[in-house]
């Protein structure tokens, strides 16, 4: 089982690096379309009753039907595409009325053909929205004095509104050193530890949210979940997925626990739950007895499982046992197509948002210039 | 009830600023032994049958036989104090090998009586173990500007470790901005996003870690608590003491749920507690209903309840029904002397690290500069 591995350690899908040991095994990102289109509910709790239509997917209502759902699909795929399709009409609309390009550097270190593949998605995703996209591509016996010169010149760069360095980097080189040179204006993986700090503070406001789990968030939000006074179960504690979601969670008034490989009870502890975020990297391990009824599931582990019938001679399944929650969760993230599209659309969204906060600062800036011109003008004119 | 309210909203149990706004009231941070002295449990979790043992509070066991007791006192009194005798040595260490002598600034502004009194209190507490404090008092007139320039100087002055602005301030300043403008590697309120951040990251250590909660987590670990896979609810979720103490659980491997103004459900939540810290600020708000059989409870709140049999009036009690608790739980903190002494002793640790801290950085870029002049030599030599 998961012979092979494809992860993407930077913003995209990087769950594999979720320190939950003891279930822990390999992930993949790759992504196919499977969910059916459905666009938010407006319901606050989501009745188990919803069917799953499906004009564009025979084979999954097929699949549904087998498995006898009663779950609503919680379509990822949809709702990142719709994402893309309104960030792309503020890339026009901000180009067109104030001349600003929002801009994303990528720094990709090495030949891994993984990483390669995670950079070039994330080049494309910025061209289809018109998000200006920057590539560095060094080689892998490049100095760690190299990567930061050129973090150094994207941090002092207007056109770049975010900065991404392509993970895992080579082991000569001290990854925490590297990340901690981007600035927190333009660390649109929101991984700095300030920003962290501000998502746990009350009364405070990060600069970015991590991408992923701001992508859960998004599609709890777009499903018209009620999230306000709800148990929440996040399984996984990762920097980059679980801690940041109940953080999430928890900013939003739900009563969140966090399940973790020294939890001596998951399925007792999840099984209380109303929302279940599970990110940890394990195939099927919330089994439908984990579930209450009635729970909305997000799924953010995407575990390659050996599969004799399939051309690649493995699939994509999630950490929760997709046929079994179906049966009695009232909603779910499909696995591929759930919470994976979404991750990539909150990159292009922090770094849309990091645009129009530098417009801002540089246009407050502007105004108290002219403000104390104005002022002085005035002195001039006594 | 709780018509006096005295409580400082600086490092000292600060926790009358919770936002639980569905239970909160006044708080009061006076202090009075009332707990016998014991010291560090070696059991990992503590049996319910270990009775109360009181060598030198004959009153305190009377009440605790009164009320059929089977719960340990947690003694935060004998704690702090032996605490304070084991920074008190360490300073006179530092003393007598390198000559430093840490320093603590404390910054008040206007004639708030209470303020003055926390302010006393701090000095008296360094100065009981060889702590050097610096105090400015600024009249309530004052200007943010004067105030930011006494935090700059004491940003600056090698002398001075650690920081601390008495809240609250007068309202016509900026308390975000004041906070903000105290240097990180001398908050030893551990408040700095920054600090809190590195809390909530598995990897990153805070350079200081909030004083409350972590005298509640070094309460845990003298009395020989087990936290590693227990179950933990921490009700109350303020920056200071309710998200804080949970990350800490967190990092120490318990499975942690904060319970909130919002939870629907908080008795039954925290009934499946191992662990117990109430920091709300609402006088016996956790009954004996509220505890599973041989829980620890560690109660942050310090409550003025009216009591005409008291010479002042009044008497404190915690968050939890204490009567009701010795009943059902292992372990429990009285109030007062529980938690209350716990954070001075652990301002007066933070302020001793920052020390310590800042004479290694020294000495480390000493090392750095001799080694750099060593290699010049060397290749002079060449």
């Amino acid at each position: 089982m998961a012979s092979m591995i494809f992860t993407d350690p930077s913003s995209a899908a990087a769950v594999h690096r979720l320190p939950f040991t003891r279930f822990s095994n390999g992930l993949n990102t790759l992504r196919r379309f499977v969910g059916p289109l459905h666009v938010s509910s407006p319901t606050p709790t989501l009745p188990r009753t919803l069917s799953v239509h499906s004009p564009r997917s025979s084979r999954f209502v097929t699949a549904s039907m087998a498995i006898e759902s009663s779950a609503k699909v919680i379509d990822g795929k949809a709702v990142a595409k719709q994402m893309r399709e309104e960030i792309s009409a503020e890339v026009s609309k901000l180009k067109e009325t104030i001349g600003v390009v929002p801009g994303l550097a990528v720094i990709l270190v090495g030949d891994r053909k993984d990483s390669a593949t995670y950079v070039r998605n994330k080049k494309k995703a910025c061209e289809s929205v018109g998000i200006n996209s920057f590539e560095v591509h060094l080689p892998d016996d490049a100095s760690e004095e190299e990567v930061l010169k050129f973090i150094s010149d994207f941090n002092g760069d207007p056109s770049v509104h975010g900065i991404l360095v392509q993970l895992p980097l080579p082991s000569h080189m001290n990854e925490q050193n590297i990340l901690n040179a981007v600035t927190i204006e333009k660390d649109v993986d929101g991984f700095h530890p300030l920003n962290i700090g501000r998502l746990a503070m009350r009364g405070r406001e990060p600069l970015f949210v991590p991408c992923t789990p701001k992508g859960c968030i998004e599609l709890l939000h777009r499903y018209g979940v009620d999230i306000k006074g709800k148990r929440a179960v996040v399984i996984g504690r990762s920097n980059i997925v679980g801690m940041p979601a109940a953080l999430l969670l928890q900013r939003e008034d739900a009563t969140v626990t966090i399940v973790h490989s020294r939890t001596k009870n998951p399925e007792e502890i999840t099984r209380q739950a109303d929302i279940i975020i599970s990110a940890v990297g394990q195939p099927n391990m919330v089994r439908g007895s984990w579930i209450k009824p009635g729970a909305v599931i997000v799924d953010v582990g995407i575990n390659p499982v050996e599969d004799a019938s399939s051309p690649r001679g493995y699939r994509l399944v999630g950490d929760v046992c997709y046929d079994e929650a179906c049966k009695v969760a009232a909603a779910v993230t499909p696995v591929p197509g759930g919470v994976g599209p979404m991750t990539i659309a909150m990159l292009l969204s922090n770094t849309l948002s990091s645009a129009k906060r530098a417009f801002d600062i540089k246009i407050g800036a502007l105004r108290i210039r002219v403000k104390a011109s104005d002022e002085a003008g005035s002195r001039l004119a006594l």
